[in-house]
């Protein structure tokens, strides 16, 4: 058949069922959403489920079902697993709870539950199973809120609660499948979302995530969505302080540190969002738009209170708004009147109301612009107490108008409950997204725009980044460090620049200042030293051969051996660079500004290994050292261009140590007016260290 | 009657209303409302008016009417509502646009609208009037989606379409009244509110608002508001440089700027949400429990993926999440059973599903703990897909163990939408909050426990701000700068501390530096040096009297007259002060970080004066830098308490000089060990320069 496991179990043809209540409404839910496969039930005791005849165990069944839904013990669970895998099933879902979650015992039935299941498919234990709208498909135990359509979103939720719930959106939200993970022991997030990337009719992929068990198959996938342009949306949990432990007691999986899921995300163009109902409006637009190629936006209301909380809310998620062309100014004004003020976000006022060809050609005029998503503000009156009929007309208009221009068309209501889902759904129908509520509506374009340029970046993303993250621990469990002229020369040889200098004995320093010129800095070198400017390790600024002599001496009860080199003058900025390791995310690098900076103002950024040198700009850039480092207010520049490529360097010399780099710092490299300068470095390896230190350094 | 003519608008025992489409819609808005009064139509020529006879002009009606709606062309609107003034009618609802909305002559129009209306109460012009749902009164010339109540919000808004689109909310919001107020050319927003603070019914008051007219008279209501436990939140919109711009062009109301809007508010404790869920979600919450003794809660779910969705948005809005007590741990336990992880957020699970006694006994453990605020997380399926019978025993739970506590409640969506309007109610009328969308929640209950916060300090803050602002500008038109010298002096006068020096002629530097002990800082002094450190003109560091002649010497060209201090060692940190003069605000104090901190991170904060030593010290604990100013990681901490003291002499000089006060800086203040000093300032002031300067200065 070609189908994969998943496959099977996400669009069966057959599908069996175990267990009691729970089976019951499998049966009955899958009758409602028009499956048309196979429902075998079965159950030891019972000759009939919903009128069909039950079969006594698996060996019974007529032919080896694609799907399965078991919801029967955990003990029981894991035999029905095993001879389903045996009779060539596609997969299971597993109902049950008592697996990994509760601990203890729990963690090994999880196991075996997995051994048991082999090549089949397995989504759960302690699961709600999953909805497929597409084929009618609901291998779930319970009610839900959605409806057959042909073509929409995905969403994959750890908690079966919250999928639940968001089947009842009543916002015009085309969703397609809704999967629940559970305690996600068998198929991962990955596998399920590749599954989703070779159904057609997935138009975006939203995830409800605790953390991922494999960052970088995650990561491959991610980058194969962002390849088909598929757009990926994450709301992950555990954001927060509280929030991570909770996490941490619902489920066995441990929440990684935020910021590398930071990185990951805008590696791979995932947006990220905070709360549901930003989850679902943000899907809701990318299935109709997808990615933006910019974030220009335009907006028209009849009211100048709407037209300014949009302009607000776009600025806060840094859409732009800009000026309306000349032509398009004259066309506007030549149907609005002298009345209206033509300016983007456009009041329109009601003078048009009831219109049509007058409000076609004023949303015409706006379309025509060429913007990136063009937006009608307009709430409906709610039907129950009020008749909206006169609203059509601008309806109309604003349809007939997309339909004129092709242009990527939003209709926005300011309060989420504003939009009658009849509305919601004929837009859609139309091509235009149905938005509700003006943050949600501003944040989902924002979204799209970031994401559309990632997916416009996405070759070169996939050049750097396509190959498998290297993640896990290193393979040793010995460590060494590097001290500071071992680690600076390691870096050097991969093209940071050092301080030119000289590593001495003490009766040697006063001699190698005099050769490198004045003023230098005088440094203690030991590998047991472990804060050597708080030992009194470190004397800066010496401008003779008798203050180097003073230094020596004054440290000579921390060693014999002392770095003497040229002092850095003219310095712009000092940034920091740091490589970490980490089990899941593997090695990645953060750099920010070195001081007080980081310390109060946490001005630093994250990225995954490898790294380009235009994302180690652009995270630069992103800094609140930036102006510094770019020149401001008249201020002379500091080399930018010869600090990437040293950033650059530190990550080389990380990718070609992955299997034993820990820990890297250079802190800080000083960004000079032409060049830099990294003044101190420390690396930190796995497995024995090598026997002796280089004593001389390079020339910078 | 003793009613005020804004009382008998918003609660009149007749309306007349004047005009064609739009007064008909009157009539039967106020009927369905159930209006019991009089109502009135007046039309030239027409004899009836929805079954009820007209009257030909003002002088025909029976007696003068407490309310009118007008809604005749501009021109004619004047003349009416001279009329009515006459007549002695409580006052006029205007809808005629036309007027300062459209500029030239009708700003003129408008000017004689306000003075034919006299002491008559006024409403708009360009407005679409207001809606009473306390007492059925539909000023209103359309459909709205509002109905009767006994108590509940008011809403105020500039935009009548926003308006509108309020009264459609379906959240179960008890709206009491909405106002949109138009062009505001008569009664001011401090009247309406004032008015409103007067109708026991009404719980908390919203504004939507683009500017403000008279911040002085606002910040008077809004304190009364404060006194009165009647919250304010703002909708306050040209946050952005975007919305600016919009607002602008919408009426004729100019946005000031927004960090003295940020200010007012904070001082009053009016809640400030950016977007319209927003607003309807904190007025429902403050509808129901008020300002917040503290932002302590705790929320309970059936889904960990839920309770970790709260921690992120709780920490994101400064909420806490404490763990519970033992004695509550304990009592969670028996009930819950060692299944679930007794814990803060609480995912109790399903288990207890359905057990009337054994739910009501979980949340009443939870709701024993006696934190601000209780939150129960509970999603209703959609009613026309689903079956929700057996959501009612949680809900049962929920009030049941509300009754037993009288815990602050709440019952939260996290969908919007997952609220249906019936629970809402249900909750409304057991006074428990129905909540919808988790982050709006989370911002509500952070907005109650501020201005809970603000009503505690009510007392204080009305002892320094209760003092009417002084607002507009300054007399006279002529206005002169005192240099640096006289700037300080006069600070110096009020309390500010500044370094020890000497006023002198080029050959009495030496000496008067030798006099102060080395090292000194020279500056040049002159009325007309106006960048004097870009000019050469300051020499910092000097340690020799040679030193101070050269430096001098090398000032010679500037002027004749220099300054030579102290030069202050071991500075802390350098603050900024500055006091702005705002036509609206008054005068008001900034205060933040000096150099780079405030240039590139913006780091200041906002204070309207009069202001508290408490409010000086809350500011600078805002400041990024304040870290610094506190000691941080074991680094020496600045003296905070002189420096607060130095920033309320500064404040003191300002309100002494209120009348003339343009603009003073005090750039920087060195924050020290032991004390502050201010090493520069500059102060302008409105009128003629008197003649002298001071030549020698005081002992810091």
């Amino acid at each position: 058949m070609g189908a994969t496991p998943l496959q099977r179990l996400f669009s069966p043809r057959s599908i069996a069922v175990f267990g009691g209540r729970a089976a019951v409404e499998v049966i009955r839910q899958c009758r409602k959403l028009g499956f048309t496969g196979a429902l075998w039930p079965v159950h030891p005791t019972r000759s009939e489920m919903e009128g069909l005849p039950c079969f006594a165990d698996v060996a019974s069944l007529p032919a080896a079902p694609d799907a399965a839904f078991i919801a029967v013990p955990a003990e029981a669970t894991v035999q029905v697993v095993r001879q389903l895998a045996a009779r060539g099933a596609g997969g299971a879902i597993c109902y049950a709870s008592g697996f990994a979650e509760v601990g203890g015992a729990g963690i090994d039935l999880q196991d075996a539950l997995v051994a048991a299941a082999g090549d089949m498919a397995l989504i759960g234990p302690n699961c709600y199973g999953l909805l497929n709208y597409l084929d009618g498909v609901a291998l779930w135990p319970d009610q839900h809120g959605g409806q057959r359509l042909e073509r929409g979103v995905a969403i994959i939720t750890q908690s079966g609660n919250i999928g639940l719930n968001l089947t009842m959106q009543r916002r015009a939200l085309p969703l397609a499948y809704l999967i629940t993970v559970g305690n996600k022991a068998g198929d991962s997030m990955d596998a399920i979302i590749d599954t989703l990337l070779n159904d057609p009719r997935v138009t975006a992929i939203g995830m409800h995530i605790e953390g991922l068990d494999d960052v970088a198959a995650f990561s491959r996938v991610a980058l194969k969505a962002l390849q088909k342009r598929v757009p990926l949306v994450a709301l992950k949990a555990g954001s927060s302080e509280l929030g991570a432990r909770t996490t941490m007691s619902h489920t066995s999986s441990l929440a990684g540190p935020d910021a590398l899921y930071d990185a990951l995300f805008a590696r791979c163009g995932i947006a990220r969002v905070l709360d549901v109902a930003s989850l679902l409006e943000t899907l809701k637009f990318l299935h109709v738009h997808g990615g933006l190629r910019d974030k220009r936006i335009v907006s028209a209301s009849c009211s100048g209170g709407e037209a300014s909380l949009v302009a607000d809310l776009a600025q806060t998620h840094s859409l732009t708004m800009p000026d309306l062309p000349a032509a398009a100014h004259a066309r506007l004004l030549a149907v609005l009147g002298e009345k209206v003020t033509v300016a983007n976000p456009l009041d329109y006022h009601t003078y048009i109301w009831g219109d049509l060809a007058a409000q076609t050609e004023c949303f015409a005029g706006l379309m025509d612009c060429g913007f990136d998503a063009h937006v009608l503000v307009l709430d409906f009156p709610r039907a129950d107490r009020c008749d909206g009929s006169s609203w059509q007309t601008t309806l109309d208009g604003f349809v007939a108008a997309q339909k004129q221009t092709g242009a990527a068309a939003v209709v926005l209501t300011t309060l989420p409950e504003g939009l009658p889902d009849a509305v919601g759904q004929a837009l859609l129908a139309q091509g235009i997204a149905p938005m509700q509520g003006t943050a949600d509506c501003m944040l989902a374009i924002a979204h799209a725009a970031r994401i559309g340029a990632a997916q416009a970046h996405c070759s070169t993303t996939l050049a750097v980044a396509g190959v498998s993250a290297r993640t896990g621990g290193a393979g040793s469990s010995a460590s060494h460090m590097l001290n500071e002229v071992a680690s600076k020369q390691a870096l050097h040889a991969f093209g940071l620049p050092i301080p030119q200098g000289a590593c001495v004995h003490a009766h040697e320093a006063a001699d190698a200042a005099q050769r490198l010129g004045f003023p230098v800095v005088v440094k203690a070198v030991s590998d047991t030293l472990a804060h050597k400017t708080e030992a009194g390790g470190v004397q800066l600024n010496l401008k003779s051969a008798a203050a180097v002599q003073a230094a020596v001496d004054a440290m000579a009860h921390l060693t014999d051996t002392f770095l003497v080199e040229q002092m850095a003058r003219e310095v712009v900025a000092e940034i920091i660079v740091g490589i970490t390791r980490d089990a899941q995310f593997g090695l990645a690098l953060t750099l920010g500004a070195g001081g007080i900076w980081v310390e109060l103002l946490k001005d630093s950024a994250t990225l995954l290994l490898p790294v380009s040198n235009a994302d180690i700009r652009s995270a630069l850039q992103g800094l609140k050292i930036w102006p510094v480092l770019n020149g401001y207010r008249g201020k002379l520049a500091g080399d930018v261009d010869a600090l990437v490529k040293a950033i650059a360097a530190i990550a080389s010399y990380a990718e070609a140590h992955a299997s034993s780099l820990l820990e890297l710092d250079v802190n800080p490299i000083l960004v000079l007016r032409t060049g830099v300068l990294a003044v101190d470095a420390l690396i930190h390896l796995s497995g024995i260290s090598p026997t002796s230190h280089p004593t001389q350094q390079g020339t910078a």
